[in-house]
């Protein structure tokens, strides 16, 4: 068992797995690649760099983006702002842009996952990092797209996360049009709207003592506005009908505008569908608001179990109008997850192992330099039938090449017959499993490990450090 | 059938794929990454940025680099120049810096792969890009490291390749301690050697003539050096014997130096070994030299046979100083393919297919919008046997359904018996491939298409245009 350390940072933020980690990583990634594919979910991949307009088009700055300059530039090619350059610091706006630039070659409605690296220049701490992996799946239509895609990227997202051996992760669900059909029920003004999800989406943050006083101190909303607010954010449940009564009666008294009851509409939708096809899977959670984005209907965030503190683990929605062609409108949901984050705390909490770093199943012993060719032929025959095998790089002593297969991780070593024979008939080839010591005669034209498992190494949980129990 | 379409872009030098190229990729990646695991070699990545302190360390400052800075940097910062950082151009120098960092938590020798992308701000021109995927493979041991590694690397590389649908790649070797040795030996000063060999680098470019008429004038050999060195860089074969008495006659007379016998002997080994191992994938080829690299023994270019013109496929070669630590020193030898030249040539060339663009093996119609839930059923019961299924989107009528399916490239379309059975008993699931027109009742607990190889993707040879016969 080869137990994971944490990525190591030689350049703060930008952090390295040791062989191990990377294993973990890898095998991470492919659940979720398999988990989207086999919903139907094509790959893609984007440049890492777009644009500088391109990333600021939404005006989103705070997420500090990384310029890029050529050592030997001309100078009027640094000069040029239009041709400035920055790495991505998510996959939706490089995903926007793709769907825009290839429309007239891709089948609508659109379904694609990505899996790429992003870099952000942000102050680097604990679980903020300046390069790390995010997975987004996301599905765009020409023109409409029907609700129930709002479904799909969430239960395919919570089947993904449920595959890998982490605590239970829950998606919470809301909808702008419910918050924002609420606040205007309630008298709060259509410019005061975007503020007002900005403060109440803190919550989490400040408490909600501090955000009614941000409310009327700095929005300018009435107290009783800001209490509605606060009533609304408190709403919760998994069960549709009961999430809908209880928005309602958090108007207290109020009349529900045509948004609000659109929105409630599409989040009873969302919550029926899950309920039926994943139980336990989403819940309603009227906190979400998602302040600055560019959500236009449903919106995610996910939590898991025990680890509430690492904030939303998945977070996604649904994007009416974030790409847009010369005549066409291409609205999109999707959601996304950040796999570095994700990963760097299952590993700190010991949560996963990796039964192996290295990919090898055999060492082939040399017995000495001159047999080198032996054990060649041995390694070869195990490969053509999918076994991965190495050879010992020196002729050692057998004791000390049986321990570096140990110390590396390496289940079998494989002792072949030619080379002990001085001169005489071959002796037999055998193979030994250095975890239990037992020897066994082989070929390898036909030996495989008695426990399939053993030809690659897997992810097992951890021992771990008992996750505090935070959930109520 | 998908046709793959070149990458396009619409920034210069960062070409994307559409799905069907990007699947390409994907199983060009999947089976490089498949033998170098059966080879025992572990995946590893590094960050994508090096301060620039490291990314210039050997001068390299032909291989334009990207600088980053951040949009919103403290003024300090940008002025501190010890904290420039670039995006990598290779991963060779990453790797080197990520052994050091690292050395105490390594097995030696050391054997990794390492898929990632790279970054170069060259002029953009046909087969040259600014971001690429390079795949390395490499080597290292801890003080000293046996020669048998300089075989494996190339074997090794050779058989991924010719693992791919790509015309046949052969690995040609030539060893600086043999161009080296032999310039010495016809009197050629040391401190001519480094431009003798980027001149002689420039053979394919330039031709022979005026390789000569500059390493008279420029260099200031005598016209018999210059000569000499025209007769070591036509001698070829793959023959370690054969190839050792042409390299002595082109001496015509001259005493071989020790050096120049040194690397005789391990050129002829490499041969000899590789002759045994895996014929017909490695030559002599004394022309090699690569120049300006920290090569200092076995150096290889490859050549795709009938796309000469693309020049070396993948480069290589034995470095006994790239990387060392404090009291350490750790030799390696690495080789790189540029996946991205390769795919673009063969997807160019139409020379690689894919059976589909989608990772989607059946598609479950959907009768009505009220009957949704039955079509999820069966998808479902299908995915939980590893089957990829996806739903329409809409309830359209089933011909255009089965047409959508078509344009997509799914080859299934299923037809849940629910939902046709206007009250009265359900109707039996049937399955039409749509390829051949036949339909069978079926049930999603149980079918499985009639040729497995369905069940995912996969590469096929294309029609391809008939590669020009360039080989002699």
């Amino acid at each position: 068992m080869a137990q994971v350390r944490a990525a190591t940072s030689s350049l703060s933020g930008f952090p390295e797995w040791l062989p191990a980690g990377h294993v973990v990583e890898r095998l991470f990634l492919d659940t979720l690649r398999h988990t989207f594919e086999l919903h139907g979910f094509c790959g893609i991949e984007t440049r890492a760099v777009e644009p500088l307009s391109e990333l600021t088009r939404k005006g989103e700055t705070s997420k500090e983006v990384y310029l890029l300059s050529r050592l030997q530039a001309d100078p009027a090619e640094v000069a040029d702002p239009r041709k400035q350059l920055g790495l991505h610091f998510d996959l939706t706006v490089p995903f926007a842009r793709y769907v825009v630039d290839n429309a007239g070659s891709l089948h609508f409605p659109f379904k694609r996952y990505q899996i790429q690296k992003v870099w952000r220049g942000e102050r680097p701490q604990e679980g903020r990092y300046r390069e790390f992996i995010q997975a987004d799946i996301d599905v765009v239509g020409d023109g409409s797209l029907p609700l129930h895609h709002d479904v799909e990227v969430a239960l395919v997202m919570h089947e993904a996360l449920s595959a890998l051996p982490v605590p239970p992760v829950s998606v919470h669900v809301s909808n702008r049009k419910v918050a924002q059909g609420f606040y205007t029920s309630v008298g709060i003004r259509d410019d005061q709207l975007i503020e007002v999800l900005r403060v109440v989406d803190k919550i989490d943050k400040i408490g909600a003592r501090n955000v009614s006083e941000e409310l009327v101190g700095q929005v300018g909303t009435t107290p009783g506005q800001a209490q509605a607010a606060l009533r609304l954010a408190a709403v919760t449940g998994a069960d549709p009908d009961a999430v809908g009564a209880a928005v309602v009666a958090a108007l207290e008294g109020g009349e529900p505008t045509a948004l609000l009851t659109e929105g409630l509409e599409e989040l009873g939708a969302l919550l029926r569908a899950a309920q039926r096809r994943r139980p336990g899977a989403l819940v309603a959670d009227l906190r979400i608001a998602r302040g600055l984005d560019y959500y236009t209907g449903t919106v995610y965030e996910s939590f898991m179990a025990g680890h509430e503190d690492l904030g939303s683990v998945c977070s996604g929605g649904r994007y009416d109008n974030l790409a847009s062609g010369r005549k066409r409108v291409f609205p999109g949901v999707g959601i996304s997850v950040g796999v570095s984050r994700l990963l760097s705390r299952v590993v700190a909490e010991g949560l996963v192992e990796v039964t192996r770093a290295v990919p090898t199943t055999v060492l082939v012993a040399v017995m000495d330099e001159e047999h080198r060719p032996a054990s060649e032929a041995v390694a070869a025959a195990l490969r053509a039938r999918g076994i991965a095998a190495d050879l010992s790089p020196t002729a050692a002593k057998l004791g000390r090449q049986i321990k570096a297969a140990d110390q590396r991780g390496i289940p079998f070593v494989w002792f072949p017959g030619t080379g002990r024979a001085d001169g005489a008939a071959p002796a037999t080839d055998s193979v030994k499993d250095i975890r239990s010591g037992e020897q066994v005669q082989a070929d390898p034209a036909t030996w495989v490990p008695s426990d399939p498992a053993d030809l690659a190494p897997r992810l097992v949980p951890g021992a771990g450090v008992p996750a505090p129990d935070k959930t109520p």
